[in-house]
């Protein structure tokens, strides 16, 4: 087949026809396949297997003589160090805590909402409260605003990273609460802030509400895998603190996509009054972190160094099926810039394709993929409350097949692109 | 000394100046002693050290190839029915999460406070809701309603558990939503729970509001030390079935005082319609718990019998501390039911001592054992908002220090009771 698209009907007809038995095809091989969600694959945790025994029955730590015992509610310090160094911030500025950023995430929502922050009253007492949502964006950090009914504004996102003089326009509105951020390797489009665009963020805290903050996710901090990727995003902490604007950031990350994805560990580094005002909310939640968790994960990585020399062992796991999405899409759908099929990136990092289909057809490539035994992320998910509305987004997380059905995965992807394409033309073409 | 109160002034003015004395003897000295916290000793927790390593690199579980991975939110299947033998609960009506029973006591709370429980409004849209707070009661417990402004009425617990005609009337207005229950080894009174209060527990959902849940806290299921120990509380889930009133309950445990106190796995079972409800709203904040460390306490633990096995150890290092809190108490104070300066339980299982001073100087012991450098949990903690009307109540937690500490510590704890004692009564003789 050839990676164009026909212009008159009755070629278009034919080409559906093809592509209809093509795609029958596929559904007669009984596959089950899935690109759904951006988690590291079997052998990439297998590269962390030694954290279980990490400790050789050693189970002390820096100042703590024993870190099986309750509290400890910021972290062990070697912990609060090392994600110090993962996220640029002063160790004393670093809360570690469980497996999960997005608790964190949900926490600082959750308390602002319930209890208030900077002094303010609790955003649910403030009437309609909204965070901005570069889009596409995550689908998990949607859902928080979501469940705690706080609007949402998509904006746009470029290559640079969100529209920024939109940003500082709507942040001047006091309803304007927060804003979501994955400004390195950008779940799902792949995208990296620029320089300018993280210096305009730093400053956000001088224009919008006492109590506006911005969440920033370094998910994939030091998640490169190609040559070239970009460096991280300049220190964002330390520009707030240039221009006095520390409270106004939350900086997360964890080692769910270095470590174990279940089992590792997250980190909230923010300034000082922050962190004393989630310590206080925090600790009426719980008596403290799994500290031996910590202390392992300290004793297999113990500085940034350790981590990006593991992180060697993800990218050569990574590297070939990027590549093999990206091979297969140009050999099926054309040059990724210039197909009639669609768009799609090349990322040097992160967990993601980004696919942008002809408008309005991306709910119908996930259906017929589904038929053929694919599994995709919904379309619409990376948008809030999961519309999209151009009907255009597909997220391809390629980490956890095998090369071999990566490529098989994609091949149909393309099929489904394809077929879907061409039933699109023939309707505008009143076929 | 005799463990008499002399009866006229003057004598009393003796012991005073005697005790006094004795008292800055005991702040020469420098100690550094600390009876707070009822969390494992270091002895307790290395019996558990063999988790750290505990899967020689095969992190496969029932039906999960690798607990490394992202998901799995209600726990891996054989914790939950390791869970479900120690909460005598479904497994399927079990969830496991991560290291903390607080936190999932929090969540119960603050999700239905946000969005209701039951069908019914969320508390927070209900005007007043408040906690029935059996005292002398936990600490953390009363914290979280005090956090989430829910109002908390304190009730008279007896040795069979709480007066259950006073939480029968209380129940029947709709404005009560919950009440703290540790009914097992209670924290800090050590009482358990008779099988006719956990009967009438179970039929409370009959007559109190569609949203109102019994908190059955067992953090000490199956922590019995002594001999003559009571045995578990009746399976409450199964009374609950037959009255059909299984929502109204909502289970806790965990091994924070099985395992590693920090690094424990905590565990939540309810009905079915209550879980699902919980993971729901769990599902917003977080991908999934630890598995991995899941995993590592079902290989060290099959099942109920391993778990009771393992807690033999921790009764041996348990039960000679309490005997000597009672020991010593009994040398210095009399019997411990007719002293003239206090009452003492000797409870045979659980991590607590309860003190009961003369009225109106709990607060001066808890003071004056700080001068001599002993700490102890501050006078009130076990009662709603920290106020206990009466000054009365001191919790002794003797897990974590040696014998010898021990010993020490209820020396000079005694020496503090009697000074205040033998102040009080000369405050009163006009003295």
């Amino acid at each position: 087949m050839s990676t164009t698209l026909p212009s008159d009907t009755p070629a278009l007809q034919r080409l559906e026809a093809e592509l209809r038995g093509a795609h029958a095809a596929w559904q007669q091989r009984g596959l089950k396949l899935d690109l759904t969600r951006g988690k590291p694959g079997p052998e990439q945790v297998a590269l962390a297997s030694a954290l279980d025994g990490a400790l050789g029955g050693d189970f002390s730590g820096d100042g703590i003589d024993d870190t099986r015992g309750y509290g400890g509610l910021l972290g062990i310090p070697e912990a609060r160090r090392l994600f110090g160094e993962l996220l640029q911030a002063p160790p004393e500025q670093t809360l570690v805590g469980g497996n999960s950023s997005l608790q964190l995430m949900y926490q600082c929502i959750s308390f602002a909402y319930l209890h208030g922050i900077g002094g303010q009253p609790p955003w649910r007492e403030q009437g309609a409260v909204r965070f901005l949502c570069p889009t596409p964006g995550y689908d998990r950090h949607f859902r928080i605003c979501e469940a705690l009914g706080i609007e949402m504004t998509p904006l746009p996102l470029s290559e640079e990273g969100p529209d920024m003089d939109a940003v500082e326009e709507a942040v001047s509105d006091p309803a304007v609460k927060g804003i979501w951020c994955v400004p390195h390797f950008s779940n799902p489009s792949g995208i990296c802030y620029s320089e300018e665009t993280v210096g305009r963020m730093a400053r956000l805290g001088q224009r919008a509400a006492p109590d506006f903050r911005v969440f920033w996710d370094l998910a994939y901090a030091i998640h490169d895998f190609a040559p070239g990727a970009p460096e991280l995003p300049p220190d964002l902490l330390e520009l707030c603190r240039q221009t006095k604007t520390e409270d106004s950031v939350f900086l997360f990350g964890s080692t769910s996509k270095i470590s174990f994805a279940g089992g590792g560990v997250a980190a909230l580094a923010t300034s000082a009054d922050n962190l004393k005002w989630f310590s206080r909310h925090l600790a009426v939640t719980t008596v403290g972190p799994d500290k031996v968790n910590q202390l392992r994960h300290v004793r297999l990585f113990p500085d940034l160094h350790a981590l990006r020399e593991h992180m060697r062992g993800h990218a050569a796991l990574l590297r070939p099926r990027f590549a093999a999405v990206d091979s297969v899409l140009a050999d099926t759908l054309g040059h990724r810039q210039k197909s009639p099929y669609g768009r799609w990136n090349t990322p040097r990092g992160g967990y993601f394709v980004m696919f942008n289909t002809r408008a309005g057809t991306a709910a119908t490539v996930v259906q017929l993929a589904a038929e053929a035994g694919l599994a995709l992320t919904p379309a619409g998910a990376t948008w809030p409350r999961g519309h999209d509305p151009d009907d255009s987004d597909i997220r391809i997380a390629p980490s956890v097949p095998s090369i071999t059905e990566v490529k098989q995965a994609m091949a149909l992807f393309a099929d489904c692109i394809r077929l879907a394409t061409v039933q699109a033309v023939l309707a505008e073409h009143g076929g």
